[in-house]
């Protein structure tokens, strides 16, 4: 029995085809990018051809794309910048966002360098804009406001164009973490109103290790990584060539292919979600992420309420040969619970899994699962 | 004609054995190594072996040793932890280091979170280590000294345990930036007195976007990218697991075949020494470069005094197809000399160029270079 993925989410696999087209810069030699001999020019045109690439995707100009290590890097450099140089006395951010926002946002104000304001969310895991604009309101033009787009544990979706107004409106940057996104939806930056994002290419079937963020032309950029004048000096550190390459392919291809990818993801998504009810009558979604067309559609999070030990139901699952998680890999390990399940409702029973998907998963596996799952409820 | 590549300092092609020993990663599924299922486990296996490998080869203990993106955001964690968290008031430094040490150093003083303190170098290169005693007696128990150990441009090695001492005894950390000399000698890091070291992959014969810091257990440790659980809580963002395995197998077989490698490129260097100087008479060697015994053995940097223009110089080695540099590739098109040679003498005429070497490189390479260069003399 072959093993089935479902943690999509915490990984995808590298697609065979921006695996292919990262291979001959491992396998031919592939100078420093910064050398400007004709070894290093070549390497250079491959960075700034993987640079127009993804600019090109997002709708926006290579001067507003720097590539990074990942998305934590994008993240903390954006929460870094506006701390230490963009004069923002405040984060506004909510308890629901990945940890390499909050733990930047918290070890800023354990400095006692920024003030954090926690925006509500409700029990379903949506941001009160009301509480925001009462937020921004209390700090006129010193906020930076970090908010994620998809939520990676329970998939609801941040309205980022009534958020990136409010912003505007009384004078905050907006950064959102756009990993869970990012390569899944269409993010035309020319019309979201929005400062900063950021692309994690593993999250989209490209190599781990290589990231972007994305800089409004004209707003605070500063490196959160000082050195050499690579990225126009916003980014020092010899460029990851191959994993520039691969990232751009990664984006290229979620973007030709989103529709198809979004169809099917969303049908699988609906049908695990119809034979989890009738098969486990009492089971319920957290978040958003049981309504198909209106979360983070890869995301799937089911609470079962008779089951005392998600851990348990995780490892039964794995030697099943099924992966899934019980929330952020990230937190893995940790022995703490999921921070954002807990600020949904910090007293809910039972275990929460998170199944999530990329386009190759299956009915079938979604069935064998299923399967499995009975036998382990019995 | 091939090729000829004498830019080793700033990047070396990626050893076939150690491409071979990551392409199955890229060729089979690699999961997250935080997720705890099977896909997870593997992942997390890869990683942690290929970290005792580095420890094991540096004679330390894995606890110590943290992967990064690359030898910038080591370089960086360091100075930034001790400016934001290890109560560091002063960062003593030298003139003639890379730019991740001195540019980050200059950002955090320009902050007024610390007082830079430039430790005097003289017309050789050398580290004046009366001077460097001054200025830690002057601040007792407050400095972070970062001195790098082989200089990337001029070749000159810092006494590490000399200065090592003198920092433990006035209380002071020391970092070394070790990039240029990892892989190329011995590190002991049981006998060192060193706080901090950091590796580069992609230095010797490893991918890029892939480094390490050491650091000595007890010392302070604060994370740069703050995230998720990731390296000990020590630095957020999901692993680069190819990168990690890279890195593990090109530092195994650099000091498997260290002495043959350094015994070759010792060779070599002295060849192309002999050959300059008696095909022209009056080229000189900047800083320790011209001492094969007693320098980073890798770095040989000319200085052709008839020569008014070093970037031509360059140019027309580049048609001839020889790659060499005018120093460090992360300061290239800058359009701003070398920071390291204006250091040690800044009204010096003619042109420097820097030949760096592996252990792929032939005499004659060295024949067709003079030739090359005979040629362009006339």
């Amino acid at each position: 029995m072959s093993p089935i993925y479902f943690d999509n989410a915490a990984t995808t696999p590298i697609d065979p085809r921006v695996w292919a087209e990262m291979k001959p810069y491992f396998e031919d030699f592939t100078a420093n990018p910064s050398s400007i001999h004709s070894h290093g020019r070549k390497a250079k045109v491959a960075v700034e051809k993987a640079r127009k690439t993804v600019a090109t995707l997002l709708n926006t100009s290579p001067a507003e794309i720097f590539f990074t290590s990942g998305g934590t890097e994008a993240d903390n450099t954006v929460l870094q910048s506006a701390v230490l140089y963009g004069g923002k006395k405040v984060i506004i951010t909510s308890p629901i966002e990945h940890h390499a926002i909050s733990h930047t946002a918290e070890a800023w104000e354990k400095l006692g360098l920024v003030k954090l304001e926690w925006v509500k969310v409700n029990a379903q895991g949506d941001v009160d804009l009301i509480h925001l604009e009462e937020l921004l309101q209390q700090n006129p033009d010193q906020a930076l406001v970090s908010l994620m787009h998809g939520n990676n544990e329970i998939g609801n979706l941040l309205d980022l164009v009534a958020v990136g107004n409010l912003c505007r409106q009384y004078g905050a940057l907006f950064h959102s973490d756009t990993v869970q996104t990012m390569g899944h939806f269409v993010h035309n930056l020319q019309e979201l109103p929005v400062d900063f994002v950021v692309g994690a290419a593993h999250k989209f079937g490209g190599p781990k290790g290589i990231g972007f963020l994305y800089v409004r032309s004209g707003v605070l950029c500063h490196p959160l990584l000082h050195g050499g004048a690579q990225e126009r000096n916003q980014r020092g550190g010899t460029e990851n060539v191959y994993g520039m390459i691969g990232l751009a392919k990664a984006l290229e291809l979620s973007y030709s292919e989103m529709e198809e990818h979004q169809s099917h993801i969303k049908d699988l998504k609906q049908y695990f979600i119809n034979q989890l009810k009738s098969n486990f009558p009492n089971v319920t979604f957290n978040g958003r992420s049981g309504e198909v067309d209106n979360s983070l559609y890869t995301v799937l999070n089911v609470r079962f309420p008779n089951v005392a030990d998600g851990d348990m139901l995780l490892f039964q699952l794995d030697i099943a040969k099924i992966s899934a998680s019980g929330g952020s890999a990230c937190s893995s390990g940790t022995s703490i619970g999921s921070h954002v399940l807990t600020a949904l409702n910090p007293s809910a029973q039972g275990a929460a899994i998170r199944f999530s998907f990329a386009s190759y998963n299956t009915k079938e596996e979604v069935d064998r699962t299923i399967l499995v799952l009975k036998e382990l409820m019995k």
